[in-house]
């Protein structure tokens, strides 16, 4: 059996993603600051927080489903070398700087409706995100350099497609962002949606499957 | 040998687990802030956190009997899909969330003792929670889904039967948060010890095994 | 070879260890405040935290040398039970809890060297902490419960007499409190430093040592 | 085949950077204080915090490529002792301190450009860590104290090789401070690249290769 050498490398990516995905938390301290916390006053101040709870529960989801995507890859990634960890940790360094944005939004979404940078932030985010999240994943599998000796190019070519909506759609969501706020945020969340169920491996031809595969997997296998 | 596919899904959980536990110090930091940290201060300003105290110590061993027995549940479980992954991802929504109305629990009932907001949000938590953890293992365990082949038939029925006491149970705590504040919470952290034991199974009647097993097993086995 | 149940354990224990040495720099954050932050601001400052470098390096030693010891007990400790599980996770609820003794003394050290409370509670910290790694280290090792069946007898039995030291010289450190804060200090990192070493095997009677490893393990054996 | 002892201090080191990288998020906390967040002063604060997106982007680089280079390490170091454990906690502990000089030269830097203490902290800092990273890797690798017995002598000498030039030149990014601290901060931006990837192994003689590898490795082998 082919040995994996990217335990380590799963181990760190782990650390970080279950670290930034628990620090959303840290957004919620704001409403306890208030010395008078009456249920009046707490329903009141919690009542303000929906935004907050949205871009919380959105973070989250999208944190979650990135860790699930990266799981996904490297089921199929073996082996590792420099530039793969470089690519890996400005993945990482996106991750992680996913509660800054999502922080502020909820902040001035909560007071200035109206505003709409902080949002371009945050869906920007999401946008350079799902670009790192190709860059890995073509370097990894161009040419199945990283890739296992067995890897079932029918799963790959299936992640290969579905990642090509990655930069058009959070594109989508980015424009988006200036005709109606409300909008993008939700065609964010029902895009964290789509990448948590995995793709489709192109439609099945019979009788050609491996020829298919071959096409797919480029000239240099 | 079966080879378990749950092990990333285990470290990722694991480190949700950890950092949750661990943000939970961060409730204290409130009493550092005064300019005067006299002895008579400082004894003032921590007589007055025993509420923080007892919360504290309430979620910390919350959650780590709800790690115990994701534990438990993942030493049966050895296969992983898409749909697990989400179940689990909701579950750790909510363990990452206790921070919050811990946090929001401890300073109103210091504050504000006569009202019960702040627990009715910290009991529902534990409510919700409770719930998720029987939606992972029913799906789970639904035909043996993704439990192991040789799964124990017995302990699986065991966590089963225990489960079910979930949810009713942190209903009355729920319910009983409107008639009295500390008896809700005394009866969530008596919750939090019954689940730390692991379940008994259910009565043994020896000529039968095999039958009761196939029976709890359901029809689909 | 003998299959090790504790994989999962140590992975937790590893996070929480990991998050709670990490959060120690946390309580640097205070001198970030003031506005005017000039070279000369920075300097008088800084010069006044060396109280807070004091306790952060002394936190950081323990929570690191703790972790030491975890790994040194965990070498001889193969199974898990309900119990021990529940050990593990009070020695935590101690490691976790050490960033807040800390910040709180190094800010009342800084303002008020002459005042003792916040030193009684840091060194109170560490005296319960000692009780729950004799607690944990005796309940697996009691006629060898979750020892592995080859565990080496003169190493536990070098651990079981290091350990007896524990709540013995922690509790002159208490004592020590109300006589010299800094005294105390000092002799609680001379401590760190002590257990950060294995203990020395009993003494060897070379033709007896079939006969003292038995009486070291006791009658269960 | 050799067994690796270093799983569980690999796997509590890889926690802590993990951790230590994802806290670094929060010194973007301080702009989202402002009661007013109109996209106007959204812009204007988000335009003021240059220095600290390009302290915290050095800070994430330089912790991920001191994480590829503890990871290429512990591809030679196969055992432990305490010795190694001690001296692996004191490199924790530089990394662990690391988002505090972060924090501080970025609001220092925002608001004081003219001033140089928190930047000579923040390259103090590098300066330490480059020593203690010496110290880890000679302490091991000396006579091959603690590699793997079929070590690649080639190597663990480009490693020993490189790692000469990292105390020699954050010296002079130290030095270099005193003159102007943006080059300081651009050189500590380069060298981190340059501890990115791999030492070349020193020039190849083909004839005489087993003759080097004795060479490198001293007389102790």
């Amino acid at each position: 059996m082919e040995e994996k050498e990217t335990g380590r490398l799963e181990a760190f990516s782990d650390g970080v993603f279950a670290v930034a995905i628990t620090l959303l938390v840290l957004s919620f301290q704001a409403p306890t600051t208030p010395s008078s916390l009456t249920d009046q006053a707490l329903l009141i101040s919690l009542s303000t927080q929906w935004p907050m709870i949205f871009a919380f529960v959105t973070s989250f989801a999208t944190i979650g489903i990135m860790w699930i995507n990266h799981h996904r890859l490297f089921n199929h990634i073996k082996r590792t070398d420099t530039g793969l960890q470089l690519l890996n940790l400005l993945l990482l360094l996106m991750i992680v700087f996913v509660p800054y944005p999502t922080a502020l939004l909820a902040q001035q979404y909560a007071k200035h409706p109206d505003q709409r940078y902080a949002a371009v932030l945050f869906n920007g985010t999401y946008w350079i995100m799902a670009i790192c999240f190709n860059l890995l994943w073509r370097y990894a599998s161009y040419h199945n350099r990283l890739l296992g000796k067995n890897a079932d190019q029918r799963a790959v070519a299936a992640i290969s497609r579905q990642y090509l909506f990655g930069p058009a759609s959070y594109t989508i969501t980015l424009v988006l962002t200036w005709i109606s706020v409300p909008a993008s945020l939700i065609l964010n969340f029902i895009l964290a949606l789509f990448f948590a169920v995995p793709g489709r491996p192109p439609r099945q031809v019979p009788q050609s499957d491996a020829q298919e595969s071959r096409e797919i997997a480029g000239d240099g296998l």
